[in-house]
């Protein structure tokens, strides 16, 4: 029997998490002091339960529905849960009031566990009384169609909750992976970052155009990449597996590193050039419509994969 | 009516160019200088081709076999055909003979491309009487089942040059990109090599396991990549597209990029660990069928994107 989980704050992520939860039979216990934050939470629920139904993703949408309970009151919304999915304001200081909270009316065992993208639990968590029970449990959005979530312990950070975060979120299908120290980004952000940079420079230095840097990675890299991951895929790229791909190609990437320039690929005039290239593709008020078939698309996807034989 | 393709080098990616041409309705001259490579490169294609079949990738396997004509002799391969696409070894001198040799046989308005992953064309083709023709056309392997081509003009190669081979590759089902600037590793292996120099800097220091971060690209970031690119991603990440997100996350990855050691990602004992992580996971032995595996997948998933509709 799993104890239910708590999650703090009812926004765009803390919505996902319930879904996440509810929908691998945990009882979830929802709160944001914000009643009618818990009232619109209700509803883009329902909604996106309902479009997870549609597309074959989930078979009792009602029953997931009925595990979430609502509650803007703190101390009563946390009683009882074994694990506390926090999805507060990406914010220091009122991070360390919210743990400061949390700590005086969750059970002492309870792990608490921080969506933050970017700050390392330490730094949120080291005036508590018990930090060892604290860590970031990073999702990607939305978390109940992108099943990756980043479990980042702060050194003070005990095995005990590192392994039952891991062993949650295994239970509730999520694909959890452990980060052993608090660097900047994180892992996912990190890789995407390289790529990007990389992807910003080919376009500021009139190497390619957005949409063709675009069709690269979806018409190219990304098909393998979505079933296999860049070292699986390079391990079987070449006859004897990666060293032998390291022979073969590492010279040349190790040259694209060393050549590379540093200016700072996110600059105001190649974001600029860049915006004015996507909204020749896309119009910025067809950007909600695009987000849709992207949810289409993702949701088509993950059902396309969940209807192979698991391997 | 398009004129035949011949194709020069009956190798793995000779093979694979062939399956293209052949599929789209066009006829093949695949040339090689030794019968027995040519006598392989039919068995090896009809197997492929009925793989194809077997997808639902390919509805007449036989009338594309029959489009494909084999040829030692170069002369007589090559009489008549509108563009070649030269699947030699990488090897800067053995391609300069070649361009040679071809540049003797074939009409002067053919267009002679390279399927090289690695050499400009202005390398192996300065010394022609006619380098305008000449330019780079680099697939992906197998070009039948991932769709990008790498347009890569080098200073001398003409306008018709580039525009007749981006449309044969479009008539082709294929999905070309032009490439500006002839730089080192074009542009999809700058973004893989980006990618992966970042992945084995993050193992080489301990932060994440092989597989984790592997798990990372598959279960994360490769899932969206699949179908959308990587400014498409994040133009559609912020509520107002590119310059919000760049304004939102920019500095983060500005600091990645900045803070990034100059460390060689490549390094031996690197891809030592690399290599006894993924042999852990999957045993030399079995390299082989898990390539089938990829393949199998790689067609489930490009079928699954075809019956989509297409947008």
């Amino acid at each position: 029997m799993t104890r239910p989980v708590g999650i703090l704050g009812a926004g765009l992520i803390g919505r996902a998490w319930a879904i996440v939860f509810a929908r691998a039979g945990i009882d979830v216990h929802l709160h944001d002091a914000a009643d009618e934050a818990l009232e619109r939470a209700r509803d883009a629920i329902a909604t996106s339960l309902d479009d997870l139904h549609q597309a074959g993703l989930i078979e009792d949408p009602e029953r997931a529905m009925s595990r979430i309970r609502y509650d803007s009151d703190l101390a009563s919304a946390m009683a009882g849960v074994g694990y506390v999915q926090e999805c507060g304001p990406e914010d220091v200081e009122t991070k360390r009031r919210i743990y400061s909270d949390l700590e005086a009316v969750v059970a002492k065992d309870t792990v608490l566990a921080s969506s933050t993208s970017g700050i390392a639990a330490s730094r949120f968590t080291d005036h508590l009384h018990h930090p060892g029970r604290c860590l970031v449990a990073h999702p990607v959005n939305p978390p109940y169609l992108i099943p990756l979530v980043e479990v980042v312990p702060a050194p003070a950070t005990g095995q005990a909750a590192v392994a039952s975060t891991m062993a949650l979120m295994e239970q509730a299908r999520q694909t959890p992976i452990l980060v052993n120290k608090e660097v900047p980004g994180f892992v996912l952000n990190r890789l995407q970052g390289a790529l990007l940079n990389e992807a910003l420079r080919l376009f500021a230095d009139g190497v390619c155009s957005a949409e063709d840097l675009d069709k690269t990675v979806k018409h190219g890299l990304g098909l393998r990449w979505s079933f296999m991951g860049p070292f699986e895929t390079i391990d079987l790229n070449a006859p004897d597996g990666v060293v032998d791909y390291g022979n073969r190609y590492g010279p040349l990437y190790r040259d694209v590193d060393r050549e590379r320039g540093d200016d700072d690929p996110w600059q105001t005039t190649t974001l600029a050039a860049l915006d004015q290239q996507r909204r020749q593709q896309l119009p910025a008020q067809r950007l909600g419509e695009r987000q849709a078939w992207r949810d289409r698309r993702l949701m088509a996807l993950i059902a396309h994969q969940q209807s192979l034989t698991n391997d």
